[in-house]
């Protein structure tokens, strides 16, 4: 324990104070796993038996459709209904290692003296295996704290963004009117991922078609269970409760029949992702200091050898060393 | 060779044909590289010698601030500066294996005519290795074909975008006012990846605020060569000739020094990252049918062991075996 404040406090007590609902000890046990500490590791297989009745929701869309006002109303909405809400909100737009988000007081501000909210961001500091992992960790974490509904916040629709959303028990897909790549997303895969389509900007001149395009997309697109479509304007509140009526539905559905399948295949994709991951950043670690790999790059950067051949190359030494 | 109108014509006469300009031949061969097939890698091997010569530009933005609008008026801009132009269309944002974009004949109708305009839409469809490299691989084939200029186009601003965007000698950052996210993107580190970033809709009522922003987040960043601010109206063509100019300086400054030394270096980064992508790939491959993977898997299922925990596992066992 390098924290002061948690200093000489044994790993059981950390647990117990956590499953409790100890607020001040679940962030700082979240910016361990964000740190990648020992402590951690040793926390999370602590925690693990007191996790899985929360609901995870993974909420994704293109930047600008609204998402941030939507959670605002959305985690009224759940209050409303009694629910405890947690909020991981994270951001993998950052290729840099200092990706330094908006603080968490200055997001969502309607509920950061709610004590049955937490909200909590994270960026991609350069965390080792990924934010996928660490998103599925800090989730445990918030499992394990007695939260009925934790809300995964994604900024973009890219390929880490998916990732992290798909995780979820829900994925909702957040789109706006008048954006012309909301309707290229469309036409790209994006439609398989999501079990509830917000067209958010309902009261936009562009909704109408919008919807028709979503209606149109879902048509062509094969799938076991058609995923609900819901029309809000966020920032008045209107559709909001036929958003949370919807989750519930979907809820409802998944209980009955295949949330344990659904689980443990997404669990399972995570896991052998997040390990793929590791092993991607060691080659990217270890192609610093072997020579060999440096021959196969000043031939790729001499014209002697193409870029595809350099790292076929080097990818085979890595893997022809097992 | 595969292909019926090419058979039996040799692959010194493909690289002949391509670089003398020949379009149907340059197109299939950007079909062979999409499909990974070994032809491709001959080809390139074989071109190699004739790249080294095009001027590369990665546009990038989040979606909806304009960016094909954008690209239309700047290759417009660029023919009256009798320049070819090769444009590269990747989209990464599709996780699934059939993304199926806007045909290429849809988009940038403008120029489909115009023999001195190329374009080409690339889609992740589970192609080996990425889409980064294999963007790689077809602007050296744009390259050789005698191409000028070769703009590479990505949806959104995620991590892979970014990868993409950052093999050019030039990146372009393309934002727009009114998204309450591009301020948020600003915050994010992808201000130290552009050389030129537009505000594009300059005559929204919200631009001024935008422009401002992205001025004072300029003054935050430390960078060697602050990039330039241009305004554009990507609709109507204002501007377009500014951010030509911008380009064209760009251009001037990096050939006066420092060219060799980013390409180089870049080409470095594309290489280990395609190398790293290729073993992650093989990772995920190969956990199918390990049993002690399946062991592992099982094992974070039922929750006795954590996903982190089971993914270092796993990475560890594929490490190991070196």
């Amino acid at each position: 324990m390098t924290d002061r404040g948690l200093a000489g406090v044994g790993i059981d007590e950390l647990v117990e104070r956590i499953v409790g609902g100890d607020r001040l000890v679940l962030a700082r046990a979240l910016t361990m796993i964000e740190r990648g500490e020992q402590t951690a590791r040793a926390l999370l297989k602590l925690v693990l038996p007191h996790t899985g009745r929360a609901w995870t929701v993974g909420v994704t869309g293109p930047p600008g459709a609204g998402k941030s006002t939507l959670l605002e109303a959305l985690i009224t909405c759940l209050r409303r209904r009694e629910r405890q809400v947690g909020v991981l909100s994270v951001d993998p737009s950052s290729p840099i290692n200092q990706g330094a988000l908006l603080g968490d007081r200055l997001r969502m501000g309607r509920h950061y003296l709610d004590e049955g909210v937490f909200i909590r961001s994270m960026a991609s500091r350069g965390m080792v295996g990924g934010l996928a992992p660490m998103a599925l960790q800090s989730a445990l974490l918030l499992d394990a704290a007695g939260f009925n509904d934790i809300l995964i916040e994604t900024m973009g629709v890219g390929q880490s963004e998916i990732a992290i959303a798909r995780q979820a028990d829900a994925v909702v897909l957040v789109l706006m009117p008048g954006a012309g790549d909301s309707i290229q997303l469309l036409k790209c895969g994006v439609m398989e991922i999501p079990d509830v389509i917000v067209v958010n900007k309902a009261d936009h001149i562009l909704a109408k078609r919008l919807l028709a395009d979503v209606r149109s997309t879902l048509e062509s697109v094969q799938r076991d269970q058609v995923p609900a479509v819901v029309q809000t304007v966020a920032s008045t509140g209107d559709g909001i409760e036929q958003l949370a009526t919807a989750l519930a539905e979907h809820r409802d559905r998944l209980e009955h029949d295949g949330l344990e399948l659904r689980r443990a295949q997404r669990l399972r994709e995570a896991v052998v992702d997040a390990a793929a991951a590791l092993v991607a950043e060691h080659v990217k670690a270890s192609a610093a200091g072997d020579p060999e790999v440096h021959e196969l790059l000043a031939a790729a950067t001499d014209r002697r050898l193409d870029p595809g051949a350099a790292a076929a190359r080097i990818a085979a030494r890595e893997l022809g060393r097992k």
